[in-house]
């Protein structure tokens, strides 16, 4: 029996492999020969093309962003931004094509440390080339050749999407209309990278990982990646989020009754929710995600700095864009916090960019990027349906009445420039 | 040739082991029938044994707060708290009688996970029974009673040190005449516990681990103890803190000159001086410290919540105490924040006890009550010279001056009561 399939959801979704043979000059001087680039689209591309917007994932997504795979399976759960994408949503597939893809070096389908290295007949494992986000937009741009895309409306990304964001109007200034840059920062911080760190030494330090050649080995650095998901999970939740989902205080363990009634031993069972919540969230993702890959993208988000390049200044790097931003913050978002989106605020200000700024009050962390929060979404919807009546397409009147509620921001940013 | 110490120095020390022999009822259920303490202590106890005050030790801490221990040894690091503990210095000894123990779990001396079970021969090692603060604090009342110590001048502590204060002040309220309470909080956050777990996941997943046995195997949990004190680290240092000590923002490593000249390979050597800094540090505590009494004292730590026993109202908890509260936080502390010691104090507010309340602007984050910060040590100093003046000893005028720089804050917390 089919299963019941929302009518919102842009439905069964079938990803495709794209194939590119031109070599691919990375960032480090290093080329890659050919790849492949696994794709899901969404909606349909109008005559002009002028229609598609291009959704860039985070560290553990891939190209699998909305809809379903399995028509029988009735536990699918669906892309990880399907509360954001399909008809009538904020990515509204009806005026819009959207493109989602695995990143090169990801671990879903795209060619990553976990395929196989023609030369050798084995996975590339530590072979494999370190990618910068300058690397995957620049591979994004031969997809949007391919696709006959020259100019995307939109280019939208949460967290290291949003990088690759911003990527995009730095290094194709005339290949996209509009940049929304949600919960990202113009670089990490000392603790961001602390942080990744600690995710590097838990996979490498597994005497599993052997160098990273743990496919030739018949192994898996399972628990230095449960791990290292563990310390990314603490990052994405807010303190506040923590409480809210584990109960009063967040404590309702086995403390009261263990500890009161009697023997309690030197066991390290799981005393409270937050402990099995995050061993629950750690095992999950080990089992489906390439610790080379977790790896590579750790170093991604490491080195991306786009300022390096013009003494610091990240302002100039912005100098030749021509598309208008949106940048979005959440307040209780500590790993990305909404300082570091009026820093790239400020920034463009100084570059005398259009910029509108948005910090959405929501106690979940960096994780609301992802979640459907109703003034978020409500945000993304109305300046989208700007973004439809610019290319011709169908504005949505609803919609455009919040716009006001956001567009105000710009202002406030102004003063705040220096 | 001997070393030179520094004139305001407590000098050479030499730590004592103190055996009991009564049994400690614990409160788990369990009972250790005999145990040893190591103890050091500086200063003269005078002859009403008046001056006395208690130092408590933090997670990774231990008896040697003060001075040093081996005449010869020019590379010799003071003890953790040298800064604040010597004559002339905050805890003045030549006016006090400091008391600093390693507690019983411990590692370096007390009778532990790593000591001898007289029942088998071996190590306890998973067998030691889960210990609580409110333990310690008994094992500590009879180490005053061994000393002959009614009542302590003041009992002080940071961090978890801070939670031992508070609980002396609920089981032993006629015992103390001052508690201070320093960068500590009610009981642990869900974050905290949160990263107590990651700790905990790296050490038992350490295949060297072997279910706390590892004595017995000729192994260490080196790697997990080492990943357990990185996130530590991380949460002891604000973000500013790290970019402070890490250069400007914190990323000065092979970034520019791999990235840029050549072949940059899928090693994840370090780049940033942040990662070099955290691994050194991992890796020379991992080689010092037995990583069955870091388990042991993070669940100390999770199980830390003296309102339990009434309803969660802490105020309770303090109903009987008799001492005066000095509570300090510390700005950047995001491990316990300046609002979990403004927690403390508002309960003790409406508990209706006497509480002067500091908060030290310090970038330093957590790790700040270990510091040498001005203000903060003339805020004790200044403190523990009223303390003098009660208790008989000469006090410093000097000091007292600055007294009335701290106990201003008393009063605005009044206005914070609810």
């Amino acid at each position: 029996m089919a299963k019941t399939i929302p009518a919102d959801s842009v439905g069964i979704v079938k990803p495709q492999s794209i194939h590119f043979d031109e070599p691919l000059q990375l960032r480090s001087g290093r080329v890659i020969d050919k790849y492949d680039l696994m794709v899901e689209t969404y909606g349909t591309l109008n005559a002009d093309k002028s229609n598609a917007i291009l959704v860039c994932h985070a560290l553990s997504g891939d190209h699998h962003a909305a809809g379903y795979h399995d028509p029988e399976n009735e536990k699918e759960k669906p892309g990880w931004w399907d509360c954001a994408i399909g008809p009538g949503k904020a990515f509204d597939t009806e005026k819009f094509f959207v493109v989602s893809l695995n990143n090169l070096g990801g671990c879903a389908g795209s060619t990553g440390p976990s395929s196989i290295n023609p030369d050798t007949g084995k996975p590339f494992g530590p072979d494999f080339p370190i990618i910068t986000v300058r690397d995957w937009v620049k591979s994004q741009a031969h997809l949007a050749d391919h696709l006959g895309i020259d100019k995307w409306a939109a280019v939208i990304g949460g967290s290291l999407g949003g990088m690759q964001v911003m990527r995009w109007a730095i290094s194709y200034p005339d290949r996209l209309r509009h940049a929304l840059v949600i919960a990202a920062a113009p670089k990490l911080s000392a603790q961001n990278i602390a942080f990744n760190e600690v995710a590097r030494q838990s996979i490498t330090s597994d005497p599993d990982f052997h160098d990273g050649r743990y496919y030739d080995y018949g192994t898996y650095p399972k628990r230095g990646l449960m791990l290292a998901r563990m310390v990314g999970h603490i990052n994405y939740l807010s303190d506040q989020a923590m409480r809210d989902k584990f109960g009063k205080d967040a404590i309702e363990g086995n403390f009261g009754r263990d500890l009161r009634t009697g023997q309690l031993n030197f066991s390290y069972e799981v005393d409270f929710q937050v402990e099995s919540y995050l061993k629950y969230k750690g095992e999950s993702f080990s089992s489906k995600f390439d610790a080379n890959t977790y790896l590579l993208i750790t170093k991604t988000l490491d080195y991306f700095d786009p300022a390096v390049d013009y003494d610091g200044d990240l302002s100039r790097a912005f100098a030749d864009s021509q598309c208008k931003f949106l940048v979005i913050s959440f307040s209780h978002d500590w790993r990305f916090p909404p300082e570091r989106s009026r820093d790239i605020v400020n920034t463009l200000l100084k570059a005398k960019k259009p910029v509108s700024y948005l910090e959405i009050e929501a106690a979940q962390g960096h994780d609301a990027f992802l979640l459907p929060i109703e003034r978020y979404i409500k945000a993304l919807k109305a300046y989208m349906s700007v973004v439809a009546r610019e290319i011709g397409a169908e504005a949505d009147d609803d919609a455009a009445v919040d716009t006001a509620a956001y567009i105000g921001a710009n202002t406030v940013m102004d003063e705040d420039y220096e």
